[in-house]
């Protein structure tokens, strides 16, 4: 016995129901569900696959950076990504671009229909794959926010907000003296980083010296900090990432100081990295399983019904408090 | 004008000689070449890849530890894969299984041709996974060796020549107190690199007191080396990744000891995670670039050709040398 003979329609009506197309009544559809509920008939995920055109994959677009230095953060991510998938039956196609312009390996996948939605991080606010994305009417979700006349298809924390939480802690701990050491590249998470300290302090009548703020490169950080520490230093060293806590934790240890005791060092991101420093890392977490999922669902919901006009998400963070502040 | 026209034969030809099927001439082979490039005809990559059925992926199975701990290795070699890849314009599925079995997801994907080969990591000398691919005649490679009985379709590291090299570095440098912590678990990679130490100082007239050899969890390690820094402590503590050399040298740090002066300390892998210690590890480095280029050509060859019968590659390792040893 098949549904389409118990529910009295053809096979092709089955198959429109099964695969969500339009052309069918309402009664029709009741009757092709109870019929595959009779028959506890499970259509096989393969045959479904091909006849919907749905890869049951997931893009994301690994780039710059993430390919190139250490980054706790995006093994993370990707772990996170590929467990949120696997939730839902679905894989990640981690990809890259060679050369400047990520444009024509965007173009090619898009042709060749190979994953049904997008995830994008390190998302610039005017970003030309999200631009090519929406022009394209393919599903995407950022980690990161999108320029005002984009689909507002992100997910992304509230760095000033973590911040804020951060100095309220530090500021119960006692401390007044504040130093602040962040990576250059002036992207509007690192800008909402300091702000938020900034702002903190502000709340507490306080704040922070114009020379006891710098950005730079890894190399510059810890020659810095190096300088800092050996002068009137401040009782603790704010970070914009826990890359860049690690470099100032190195420095501080180089210059024999006991982190944590001494002088305390805080990070923001949460991950793996801050576990391997001694002592671990006081960090603002970034909740990067929460964040996977959210990501994944705005995705498979714009792929089975289309763009969904949502607006971006802001996720909290949370403080993690390890033994270096 | 096309290129059938041109070559004097039927679209179907030309169509069998993009894809590399059998059934035409070489003389015909050569007009259709002749023709292509008299027209200066570049077929569309998609249509191409929708006639041939190529994904023009590559899957990457990511589990257990992989997903679970910090695991600098694993973001290097995710990286280094979709970089590999990159270069022949295919991408990189990372996929996981949820449970304990990985078989389901494996099917399944094989079902759907979500990939054109898989490529493995961790394999166990008698991988499940492995078997099911061998059985199914599904392209693979693997990062570390499969069982005689099973296609050779594997990279791995030469792990006691590694360590060799190391050991005439510490036996130049003046050392002949030596212990060894390693993680538990018994893989083949981690007992290699064990014996390669044993077999190095043996060639020296040295050898390594049974009590100086732990392996353990990441809380065990840190205990174990508390302990012994702080009695009869050897000059050199050889381990057997780079994860637990930063383990070991946080326990030196916690102890009061200047790692590389007081002590010294090795790890295995030579990726990202021993730029963070302070001082960055010396190490027995993973050529991962070369290894991950080297598992997509295989996977290349047998999805172009079939089976290669190749045999297994043994790649040499490379030391890095920091200033903890």
């Amino acid at each position: 016995m098949d549904v389409a003979r118990l529910a009295g329609v053809s096979r092709q009506t089955v198959s429109n129901v099964l695969n969500g197309r339009a052309a069918f009544s309402r009664d029709t559809e009741s009757r092709v569900l109870a019929a595959m509920e009779a028959l506890a008939y499970k259509p096989s995920r393969a045959a479904q696959t091909m006849r919907s055109r749905r890869t049951r994959q997931l893009g994301y677009h690994m780039s710059g950076e993430q390919l190139e230095v250490m980054r706790g953060f995006t093994l993370g991510f990707v772990q996170a990504l590929v467990k949120a998938a696997a939730q839902h039956e679905h894989q990640i196609v981690v990809f890259t671009h060679l050369g400047d312009d990520p444009e024509p390996v965007f173009r090619d996948l898009i042709a060749r229909r190979s994953v049904d939605a997008y995830i994008l991080d390190e998302s610039r606010v005017d970003d030309a794959r999200v631009r090519l994305l929406a022009a394209e009417g393919v599903p995407f979700a950022c980690f990161g926010r999108t320029a005002p006349g984009l689909p507002q298809q992100w997910v992304d924390v509230d760095n000033v907000a973590g911040m804020l939480q951060l100095v309220e802690y530090l500021v119960a701990a006692g401390h007044r003296d504040y130093a602040y050491v962040g990576a250059g590249g002036g992207e509007y998470w690192k800008r909402e980083r300091l702000e938020g300290l900034r702002l903190g302090l502000a709340q507490h009548g306080m704040g922070i010296a114009e020379d006891k703020v710098f950005e730079g490169t890894d190399g510059e950080i810890r020659r810095w900090v190096g300088e800092l520490v050996r002068g009137q230093r401040p009782t603790v060293i704010v970070t914009s990432s826990d890359a860049v806590a690690v470099a100032v934790v190195n420095s501080c240890h180089a210059a024999g100081l006991r982190v944590g005791r001494d002088v305390a060092v805080t990070g923001f991101d949460g991950g793996a990295v801050g576990l391997l420093t001694e002592p671990m890392l006081t960090s603002v977490r970034i909740p990067v399983d929460r964040i996977a999922r959210e990501l994944v669902a705005r995705c498979l919901a714009e792929i089975s019904s289309g763009p969904t006009g949502r607006p971006g998400l802001l996720v909290p963070t949370e403080l993690a408090v390890g033994g270096s502040a």
